[in-house]
């Protein structure tokens, strides 16, 4: 073990910027990597001010964060595509590569999956850390260690994309331009999509994704996305929607939107059952889609990012020093509307 | 218009075997047909006993019958693949051939499909239809009419089949072991399934499935359905289910039966909407599907019985003479467990 | 029948001007087109060079021409989408909507298509024409009628990206870099791939291709591809290869550039029978996709060019006046390697 | 290592039934397994016969045989599925777990897979064997282990079946009736075809074929392949043709045989490339899959046996007892047409 400088979330509501004892060996197969930036996700926050999400209670000390990247600084015995001081990010699950799932190629379905911050796993808010090479990416020279750490929400995006299957030119809409709502909506432009019709009600979310070349924003607090999604595409339907919100109330209407033979594709998960016009979806034969985190989705998103295709830049909103760690939590707490991505800068 | 005798549902609950005038002119494209047979279908009956179905009102008198064999007795200008005699059964679902669904192969999904026996369009419990000759199938020398007349049921399980997007060995679950749960189980059978577990909680209906080779009956009074396929699939679940009861009650559990990554195909239609635990399909990756009818079924349901890989005789529990149409629609209206389908010979 | 001035293909070797007569009564369902503006393809030329394309031969005048775009003159009975001075493009190639391969969706292969100046059915290099309003898009208001005129060309592209079923962050090879391997890289692209590695041999080809971000070019002359790609993608291969030479030489290698696992999608068509490594796509497993002209593709097609996601003006070399069509098609003849596409302005 | 009595290529022509020295011992994840029976496979003999497979060359004793079943003898650690006692059958090929195509769930096109049988590789044609618990499957009860030694050739049919993506009902061609064609042909039946049309010019070949229902068979001495097959289909075509002869001949008119939309999936594999018709293919917009082994075939195609909807057992010709081994590979080499599969019995 090691003793390394993290942010250790103590239990709820307590967060110490402190030494811990990590295990930092480098095994065969395994890198180790100084990380250099980390981005704060909302599941972050929700240990932090819930202490636990759903059976995953913080019962011990544990380092958050886990959308990182950094620069390799160690590499362990038969790992060939990578050397020290390439620079990278990190898939911060790691599965069983034994498991059903795994071999399938499904290995976010791995019950099996070990996840950064996710008790008892630690997370990544500090100095240094030992992963397995198959789940590090090297990044292009010109992409940031700002755009590395922002890989990790942008896969999601991916996963989402792919399971939508897009066939060249669809429309899409997406409902809730949270985080990962815009994080979906530019992954089903760079997809395939002609344009993504991003819905919300917090205007200054909607802002910032209208930047986006294809992006047509609907302010649902002034206008029905039923009525407005019906006349953009003169009646027929979008060809596939993208539910972000999480909010029970988005099911309401759902069936409403697709085109007959069209999809939906769920990224935010409602809490509890929710009511769902079965009856709907039938008479149109949409086809329902989930998205559980992402798999093979790394190399993917950074060539988009790598190419010029995506632009994550302008989605990053402030960035904090690692001894201001806990401020960027604080400030992450108040769920700014124009806040989509805080980020903590570990390096000096 | 030509007077014909017909089985009229005149309003709710009052059926009359008479004459009635029908357009019987052949235009070109279509053919006339002699009805030979026509099974009971639930929706018939319900039109009988109910006047409506959802927004389909039974406001005037109108020919029940949608399940149809036949023999061709005329054939209009440009018909190429059928002859006077050609031993038939139709597709009771006419879409406008122009649609924008249609265009796209999709035609089931066309809001203009004519349906025979929907208000306010005539079935066929009647001597003699015309119909479009592309809707008009050949049967093999050796398919009896009634199974014939089993074609329409069975294409709304040859559809269920083909949107599961089967792969060869899948193992399957039907939930409801109605008539239509039975179809999807033969057809999720002959379309590639190893072994088909059929769930319900009326015995003589699980005895009728559990007669076919592949088929696996759980009782779900005696036995949880998730433990059963759990220990049938050594805890990994099922490669597809199909909810056929349309029961609330089957959304309850359904989330638990799939393996990751499979899929749940719905067939049954609860009428409300019903409360689906969305966490318990996205941490599997679920594919959920929508089936509405079907197209382009006809021809591979006909190959499949042709073939001989799929029998449909033993699901024929009785057949009435056309005098006898009440009766039948009377022991329908029973709803006896141990009927899968009831037909009337409607040619002497 | 009317009389209208049109570009005439007497006979091979020679082009008219002059007038002719053509039907432009307007059916049900149909719309009249006063037109605009006609690119010249490449079977144009052929016709003209060689006075046949296989088994179609110009046995009578014909008019040329089938990329047009212009505005709606006279609306038939039954037309809903459109209206007199609609801006619009049309497909040239009209299916039977009744034939097999139609109702299926894929009237593409529907071997009775009705295509413009495909002998002995005319083109559209005249005043006036008369087209199926199913087949007849509006432009967006800022699309240009030159734009409009490219979405045909654009369409083959786009149903070859269509069939390749991209991934989200594919990486693509695109052999041979004249107007249709430029159309496909850039529809492959707006349609999902992070980037697009277009190999030709002539460098002013590739230096067109090139401008387009997310494209890298390969000058075979330089540079063996096989090694390019398998450099560019560490070994691994790219995701789908689209082959757009034509050329027999081409195939010789083709099995070295796509990945275990990945795709070929077949444009260029040999005119013989071509030496191919089928042991070499056993051993990856390749999925090998087969184009001809397009299906459902101009509405995709004007949504992206509609959206910015794709700027086709850059690939207009040169517009002649309709006075000079004699003039446009000898300069198509000369084939320069800098000339994409050559468009002729009808309306004046 | 330990002596174990095992049938040895010595080099090409000369086989030994003699002890040789083999690793048995059984580490974590690992099973021992007693071999009960092996089939002879055409590779075996080409070994025998040639001393080498393309650029695999029998340089050293090498062990015959990979189409085995038997029991577990012993379990090594970490393994939960099986115990000592259990009847199995073993997948031949051991992937790299964590290779790129192994991780996408392909590892039938992962290079470093290590198979059974092929230079440097020990077979199993001998009393023991130790293996992968994760390529190791249970039988059930009533499969034999002559069925059990069967799954692995039976396992290209349903990859084959896989990639075919056949919707239920689908009509196909399987071009060459030899142990693969008929394996392919019985996947295909099993997978959700109708009828399987069955070429070859062997009789005895297709009279074993043409036991099974829903297989028709066509002797191409007598009649040309393509008419039987645009007869049977009403001049429509096959929606899938499975090339099983490896033959060039195949190839000249094979683009015939599938309807519009179709598809040809590639099993046999000649050794030179092949004239392969492009414009023939293109015009229908034809799908071409090619086939490498299986990757996840083996629980689905146990599955079938297991359920009675495949029956393999009229294809075991004749079975040697281990003492007779040599016995057997000679009369495998006679070919004569009215063996499909010879076995050998290892156990006493």
């Amino acid at each position: 073990m090691t003793k390394v400088r993290a942010l250790v979330l103590e239990r709820q509501h307590e967060l110490a910027l402190r030494e811990i004892d990590l295990p930092l060996e480098v095994g065969p197969g395994m890198v180790k990597i100084a990380i250099h930036t980390v981005g704060v996700c909302g599941s972050d926050v929700h240990y932090y001010t819930h202490g636990r999400i759903g059976p995953f209670v913080v019962n011990a000390p544990m380092v958050l964060g886990h959308e990182a990247a950094g620069v390799v600084s160690e590499v362990g015995a038969g790992v060939a595509h990578l050397q020290v001081g390439d620079r990278v990010c990190m898939e911060p699950g790691v599965p069983d590569p034994n498991s059903r799932a795994s071999r399938l190629g499904m290995y976010n379905v791995d019950p099996a999956v070990q996840f950064w911050a996710t008790p008892p796993v630690h997370g990544v808010l500090t100095a240094e850390v030992v992963h397995p090479a198959n789940y590090t990416f090297k990044l292009p020279d010109h992409v940031s260690f700002a755009e590395g750490a922002m890989v990790e929400p942008f896969a999601v995006g991916m996963q989402a994309a792919a399971k939508a299957r897009i066939t060249p030119g669809d429309t899409a809409v997406v409902l809730g331009a949270g985080p990962i709502g815009t994080m979906v909506a530019l992954a089903a432009l760079a997809g395939g999509c002609a344009r993504v019709i991003v819905a919300d009600l917090a205007q200054p979310k909607l802002d910032i994704a209208g930047q986006y070349q294809g992006v047509i924003t609907v302010n649902i607090r002034d206008r029905d996305v039923v009525e407005a999604v019906s006349e953009l595409t003169e009646g027929w339907g979008a060809d596939v929607v993208f539910e972000c919100s999480g909010s029970p109330h988005a099911w309401k209407t759902i069936m409403d939107l697709p085109r007959p033979g069209g999809a939906i594709v769920v990224v935010g998960l409602p809490v509890e059952p929710v009511a769902v016009d079965i009856a709907g979806a039938s008479v149109k034969e949409l086809r329902i889609e989930n998205v559980f985190r992402y798999a093979h989705q790394y190399d993917r998103a950074i060539a988009l990012i790598g190419s010029g295709k995506v632009d994550l830049k302008p989605l990053i909103s402030e960035t904090f020093a690692f001894e201001d760690a806990k401020a960027a939590f604080d400030r992450a707490v108040e769920a700014r509307p124009s806040d989509v991505k805080l980020q903590i800068r570990v390096a000096q």
